[in-house]
C-alpha cells in the first residue's frame, strides 16, 4: 500500500508556474587549419554555401527542460537521467501514449529537471572537434528487445511470461533511440555535475547508463545530491571509497527476469554487494527488487511499461520516507 | 496596437490538460552482413560489449513534443517547426531566459507541438543506415553570428545598430546548434506530412528552413494546413505550381538588416516575389516587413530577441484576424 497515491491523482491536469530549457557545461573548442567544405543548406534546392570547420564550436554541452509546478511539494528540484542511447523522452510518454515519470513527478510536486546526456538529443554534437574517435552505434530491434529484457529472442517474438511492456507499441519505444558513442561517459559527469550546481543540491532519479554515472556523480560532488534513486544500473561509483557520499540515501531499483540475462544478473549482484558495503559503512541503501516484492514482470525498461505508476509510487513513498517532500 | 495581448497575460502560469511526446514517420531500414563490433558500453569502465551493425533499426522518424492547454482557444492544433541545425529548444527559453514563443502560444490557448526534425534532437539518426552521404556540419561560432545577422564580424564582436539580440548569453544561443547533413530535407518533409496526418489540420509556425520545407508541406498536403506563418524562409516552394495550396493563407516575417547580407535580401525578394504571384493567383499572402514597420533591430533569430513577444503579439493578430482562434 501507498502512503501517497499520487496515481489517483493523474485525472488532473499539468499546472506550471513555468517551464523551460537551458545548457549547461561543455567547452569551447578552436579548430584551425582545415579547407573549406561546400554544401546545400536546404538540400538540392541549389543553394550552395561554403562553411569553415575551422573557427569556434562548442562541445560538450548538456540540455536540459525544466517543469516547476504550482505547488512545490518537493523539497528540492528532482532530476531525471536517462539510460544509454536514450534521451529524456523516456520518462515523458510511454510508447503505448500513456503519461510517463515525467508527468508523475511534475504532478507530485517535483520541481523536475529533465536531462539530455551529452552527445544525445538536444544537447547536440561536434563532428569538427572528433572527440570521439569510434564510430556511434543505434542499437537494432534485437538489442533493444533482447538486451533490455523484454524477452528471450526478438526473432521468435514472444515476451517474457507476465510481461509488462506495451509490446503493441514496440516500435515507438524503437524509434527513441539515437546513436551512442562510449567515449561521453566523463563528458556526461562532468555535465551533470554542472547541472547541480546550477539546480543546487537534489533527488536524482537515473536509469540505467545514467545511474551508474549518477554514482560517479555522487562521489565527486555528495554534497548536491540528496538522494540516489539508482533504476537498474550496469555497475556503481568508480572509485569503491564512499568518502562523504555515504551521507546521500541511495534506492536501488530492479525489474524481473534478471537471471534470465548474465548481464543483468551481474548488475543485481554488483549492487548488492555496493549496498551491503555502502550499509556496513553507515550508509542508508536499499534495493527494491520487485519480483522480491511480488510485483512480476518488469523488463529494464519499467517507466514505461504498464505498471510504471506502481513502481513511481515507490519511489514517491521512499521520498517522503526521507523527509524530501511535504506531504 | 495587438488585437489581443496575449504578453500582458504572461505573468501567470501554464495550466495544461497534458502534456507528452511521440515520434512519427521513417522506415524500418535492415542491414545485412557486417562484422560485429565490440565496445564499451559505458566508456573506461571495462564491460566490453558485442553489437551487432546487421539488422532492423529505424531510419528517419520525427520526434515531437505536444502541450494541450487546460483552456483550448485555438480552433486547430499550432505546430512549431525550427531551423537548419536547430532542434524544437529554439522556441523553448530565450538564450537569456526569457521565456520563448513555446510557452507564449501554450499561454495564447493553442494545442501546441513542438518538433525536432528528422535526425536532429530527440529524432535521432542511423549511422548504420548510411543514408546521408556528406559529414554533418555543426556552425562554428562566426557563423551563427554573421549569418544570422547578429552583426557584420564576430572577430570584432560588435552587434548591428540597435540589435535586440540578448548578446550577453552569446554561449546559451551557440550551444543550441546540433550538427546538421543537408540530406535530410525529404525525409523531414515526408515526417511533418506524417506529423500533421496525426494533429489534423494545423497552423505551421515554422523558421528558416523548417518555414522553406513547410512551403513544401502544403504543396503536398494544402488540406492540412490551416495556415502558413513563414519565418524568414530561404527560398519558398519547389515545383512553382500553387495548385490547393493557394487556398491556404500565409504570412512572411522578416526581421533588419537584410541588406545588409546578399543571401538574405535575396531570400526577402523570393519571398516578395512568391507572395505576389499567390495573392495574384487569388491567395491570401502578407508580408510583415518589420523594420518597414518601424520595428528594429531584429535578426533571423527573432523569436529569441527581445521583443520575441511583441512579434508573437502580431503573429497571434494575424491567427485571429484569420477566424483562427475563439477571441
Amino acid at each position: 500500500m501507498s502512503l501517497y497515491d499520487c496515481s489517483k491523482k493523474l485525472a488532473s491536469g499539468i499546472r506550471l508556474q513555468d517551464m523551460g530549457s537551458f545548457h549547461v557545461g561543455g567547452e569551447d573548442v578552436e579548430i584551425c587549419g582545415r579547407p573549406a567544405k561546400e554544401i546545400d543548406v536546404n538540400g538540392k534546392c541549389g543553394r550552395r554555401i561554403v562553411v569553415d570547420p575551422n573557427g569556434i564550436r562548442r562541445a560538450g554541452q548538456m540540455y536540459a527542460q525544466y517543469f516547476i509546478p504550482e505547488t512545490v511539494k518537493g523539497r528540492c528540484p528532482l532530476l531525471l537521467w536517462h539510460g544509454g542511447g536514450m534521451t529524456g523522452k523516456a520518462f515523458e510518454t510511454t510508447p503505448d501514449g500513456r503519461p510517463g515519470w515525467l508527468n508523475y513527478f511534475i504532478r507530485c510536486g517535483w520541481k523536475t529537471y529533465l536531462a539530455d546526456a551529452v552527445e544525445r538529443g538536444r544537447s547536440g554534437w561536434c563532428p569538427e572537434a572528433e572527440e570521439f574517435k569510434e564510430s556511434p552505434t543505434l542499437f537494432n530491434y534485437t538489442y533493444v528487445f533482447e538486451r533490455f529484457r523484454l524477452g528471450a529472442s526478438y526473432a521468435k517474438g514472444e515476451l517474457f511470461e507476465n510481461s509488462r511492456f506495451p509490446i503493441n507499441s514496440f516500435r515507438q519505444y524503437a524509434m527513441q533511440f539515437v546513436p551512442r558513442w562510449t567515449e561521453s561517459s566523463e563528458l556526461t559527469v562532468k555535465a551533470y555535475c554542472r547541472l547541480l550546481e546550477r539546480t543546487g543540491p537534489s533527488v536524482i532519479v537515473a536509469h540505467s547508463q545514467g545511474a551508474t554515472l549518477a554514482f560517479e556523480v555522487m562521489e565527486k560532488r555528495p554534497e548536491l545530491v540528496k538522494a540516489l534513486i539508482a533504476v537498474e544500473p550496469y555497475g556503481a561509483g568508480r572509485n569503491g571509497r564512499f568518502g562523504e557520499s555515504v551521507n546521500v540515501p541511495v534506492l536501488w531499483v530492479f525489474g524481473d527476469y534478471t537471471d534470465l540475462h548474465p548481464a543483468w544478473k551481474e548488475a543485481r549482484e554488483v549492487a548488492r554487494e555496493y549496498c551491503g558495503r555502502f550499509c556496513r559503512a553507515g550508509g542508508d541503501g536499499q534495493i527494491l527488487d520487485l519480483p522480491e516484492m511480488g510485483i512480476r514482470g518488469n523488463s529494464h525498461m519499467l517507466m514505461m511499461e504498464y505498471n510504471n505508476f506502481e513502481i513511481a509510487d515507490l519511489l514517491q513513498d521512499w521520498l517522503i520516507g526521507h523527509g524530501l517532500t511535504v506531504i
